[in-house]
């Protein structure tokens, strides 16, 4: 059993999962064991992700479970935090407990996919609305059926006209199955807001290029082009988000549209613990040979999927699409298997069947093996080819049923909110109970409002007592500021209730605020020089 | 249309949806306008709610978008702030502008239900889990899932333990449907989660009277105590649930049951908005009279649902179930039709046709007009009775598709997590926007990073500059501290970035650091002073 390798996967989405997939086929448990990190315990269906805006296919319907769909995969449902290749580890997030967790690996898989990246615009981070995740698309949902509320009852019709307008920036095939999809929505909702029977809602396309779909040949682009339009989409051209408030988008020309929706799906960037990563890039993407291993680290270390720079045969780079994402987890896969039993590797060598795009209403644009379909026709092979790709029977049977029971009663509106968290969380302890250990991870900074605590300082196994602490005081931020591990223990004396200050709230208000910072910043000078009491009866006074 | 008579419905239960649909059906469009007031879009299936926990029926399956139920009836989806009964005003949160709305009636109808209060139990509102609404029962299905992935993982013992416990308080109904299904959700995941095969996860019911659902006849009781025995759920009576932290629920014996997860389906307690109320209560309730009008506003207001205190001909107090909900609503809107027609009031007057509790996994107990039943034909009764009261046929559907989809494919366990919000929010504005308004509501602090403001007093019409603003400045800390309307105008100069730190939290940091407090404080002092500027550079140094 010494001799099982453990080969590790980042990453969930389509290649991650069908590498694992493969693994489970081609090697048997006693080869190796395969573990895959990811910080959902689902799979999503890409695919149909914008059909969750208009409700045609349920929330539920278009994720899978990956321990269902990976029965010998060990799934770690946790952060990555740092990938070590030298020493051959990566480290995860804490879960319950605050400690990180080493995970050491033979094999490394990386395929963590591209996040958006709205930092280059002024006002995207605060105000673009990001379509990659479920996550995206539950809370654009949400938002949508919160205007539609909102225009219903507003008094003022300027608000209601920025209300009532939903801007898409980027008119690629991401762009236009949303922007389609939303305008579906917005249709079918006129029977309930009868507002929306005299006030028709503004959809716009904005698209930086001189048409639509570049991933498409120019005559299906303009066929989809002109039933946007006629559906009532408006499309600018050679035109780009450049700004947004949470009032308006402002494009490049100058033009400004007053919107409380704004939608992007460019750019892309790397996720952060790639950023980090040193290694060979191309742009933003890690650079793989024709056997999808990382570059100098061959034998070793692979990637694939949207976070790999992947030419194919032709010398085109790989577009980031399902069917490319399963060939290229297929070539991994056998590409391990030669490197644990030994044989010949083999290259990722594919070009691609066809291109499918949805438009919404029950028409499509496609070329498939060189032929273009469009309309009707085309939504019909979309559907047909999506469903036929769902890798569990159960999916396949939950969405045909989904797709049927539209047929019959239109889609719903239910807002599927959870509660808003207060931003500032509160924790209770008992008596005895331990806050945190020495040698903890710190991520949190308490405020204690009521009862007492006491800190311990441990050194080789033996505990000296350095304070007590009460009502107003405050503990933890010494991790949190020199930004390493805690270095005491704290353990409740009477019963206590505390605030909690995460490390990212702790952080933006100590930049904003200087003389916040100061005052910790005082309290952890002093602290330092070994005096744990708080300077001059703590800085609850001062 | 003047003599339109304005009816105002707070709250979308039961008892306020039914309300509407009857009003909906016994009023003509020109004798009265509707409105509803309701936090969430959506009404909400009650009896159906425990089941999403094991994932027996969908989450959007026991949802209906109120508008859907009540077409003539106005929803406005915010919350409730004041009821002034003297003046015939309710007064709703702002939406999308900080502007609270007033909505004038001739005619109230208060169905606003209860809430969780664990404000008694020592760190209950930190550590209980509630299981009320839809949002609990999505977070608390999402918290199961998440301490089965992690005890998956977890290598200590101790706290896998703690992660594989799960206690619910409470033996009512409620109680026992919760365990029940939080018993076949685990029981189900075994096939999943290796270490649920090895390692028994413990469920514990905890109820202080002497036996289980007092609500039905001791018989009943018992067996369903049996039943729940069998299948290894731990039952303690004559025991209460005196505390609990993030390890543990402390019982009234001294017991500590190491644990993650505690849920309480007790006690209840009045909405705040009722809490500030003045009028004649019996406990938390409204006192009502047999009409259901509210003691002291006869003819004019109306309470039912679980905020009344109603009682039965037979002198006992209603429970808070669908049928005795639908039926004080049928009441109620007869009764105000009574009193915009003039004609006979009716008096309430409906004693339960039957108890039913579901136990989950084909059995349940149903006492029907004297008949007691048990096991799987009082579970089928459960599902038809159910599945008949549903209102939409649309909802009959789908909840039936489920029911059928789970007999082919086992219920899944997708955690639908929302990405988590970072506490402290952040804006973007361009130039020439404005930030708020003079007498706008005053909901945040703001805390410049970049850019800068103009701050505007306007008087009698008139526009006057007080003070320019800055990078490391904050603003809108005045309306906070003394909890009015914004008194100055504030307009962006150059492009701004600022944090936003809400009115709970800027709350929370001002009681609990009071240096904080002290800051903010004194800078109002200065500025309430007419002098806008910071006081000497601004409260950026100090």
């Amino acid at each position: 059993m010494g001799t099982r390798k453990r080969i590790l996967i980042l990453g969930g989405g389509f290649s991650g999962v069908y590498t694992a997939r493969n693994l489970e086929r081609l090697l048997r448990p006693d080869e190796a064991t395969i573990s895959l990190i990811n910080q959902e315990n689902y799979w999503v269906y890409q695919p149909l992700l914008p059909e969750v805006i208009s409700g045609l296919v349920g929330l539920t319907d278009v994720v899978c479970p990956i321990r269902q769909l990976c029965r010998r995969t060990g799934l770690v449902m946790r952060e990555i935090q740092k990938i070590d290749l030298a020493n051959k580890v990566v480290t995860v997030s804490p879960g319950f407990r605050p400690r990180l967790l080493d995970l050491s690996f033979d094999y490394l898989v990386i395929a963590l996919g591209s996040i958006s990246n709205f930092w280059g615009t002024p006002g995207g981070v605060e105000h673009l609305k990001p379509f990659r995740t479920l996550a995206d698309a539950l809370s654009l949902r949400n938002h949508l059926i919160q205007t539609l509320e909102e225009a219903e009852i507003e008094t003022d019709a300027g608000l209601r006209r920025k209300l009532l307008t939903f801007v898409v920036a980027g008119g690629g095939f991401s762009g236009v199955e949303v922007v389609a999809e939303l305008r579906d929505f917005v249709d079918n909702m006129r029977r309930h807001f009868p507002r929306l029977r005299s006030e028709w809602a503004r959809c716009v396309l904005v698209h930086a290029g001189d048409r639509i779909l570049p991933e498409m040949s120019e005559s299906l682009a303009l066929f989809a082009h002109k039933l946007l339009a006629k559906r009532g989409i408006e499309i600018r051209l050679n035109e780009r988000l450049v700004g947004a408030t949470s009032e308006k988008a402002l494009l490049g020309s100058g033009l400004e549209i007053p919107a409380k929706t704004i939608v992007s799906s460019v750019p892309s960037s790397n996720p952060r613990v790639l950023q980090d990563l040193e290694c060979e890039k191309e742009g933003w993407r890690l650079k793989v040979n024709g056997n999808l291993e990382l570059v100098g680290h061959e034998g070793c270390v692979w990637a694939l999927g949207d976070c790999a720079s992947i030419k194919t045969v032709s010398g085109n780079r790989t577009p980031p699409t399902a069917q490319h994402a399963t060939r290229e987890a297929k070539t991994v896969a056998m590409n391990i298997v030669a490197a644990i039993r030994g044989g010949p590797t083999c290259r990722f060598a594919f070009e691609g069947l066809g291109k499918l795009g949805s438009l919404g209403e029950y028409s499509a644009v496609a070329e498939v093996l060189g032929v273009r379909i469009s309309g009707f026709p085309a939504w019909l092979l979309w559907r047909a080819v999506y469903l036929a790709k769902l890798p569990s029977l159960r999916q396949k049977v939950r969405i045909a049923l989904s797709w049927f029971f539209v047929l019959l009663f239109p889609p719903d509106f239910v807002q599927m909110r959870l509660t808003r968290q207060p931003a500032i969380a509160r924790q209770h302890f008992e008596t005895g109970e331990v806050v945190f250990r020495q040698g903890d991870l710190g991520d949190n900074v308490y405020l204690i409002q009521s009862g007492e605590c006491d800190v311990f300082r441990e050194t080789n196994g033996r505990q000296s007592p350095v304070a007590t602490l009460g009502p107003g005081d405050c503990f933890g931020e010494m991790a949190l500021l020199n930004d390493v591990t805690r270095n005491a223990t704290v353990r409740v004396r009477t019963s206590m209730d505390v605030l909690l200050l995460s490390k990212d709230d702790f952080d933006a208000l100590k930049t904003s605020i200087p003389v916040f910072g100061d005052v910790f910043r005082r309290l952890a000078t002093h602290r330092s020089t070994g005096n744990l009491e708080p300077p001059s009866k703590g800085f609850s006074e001062e």
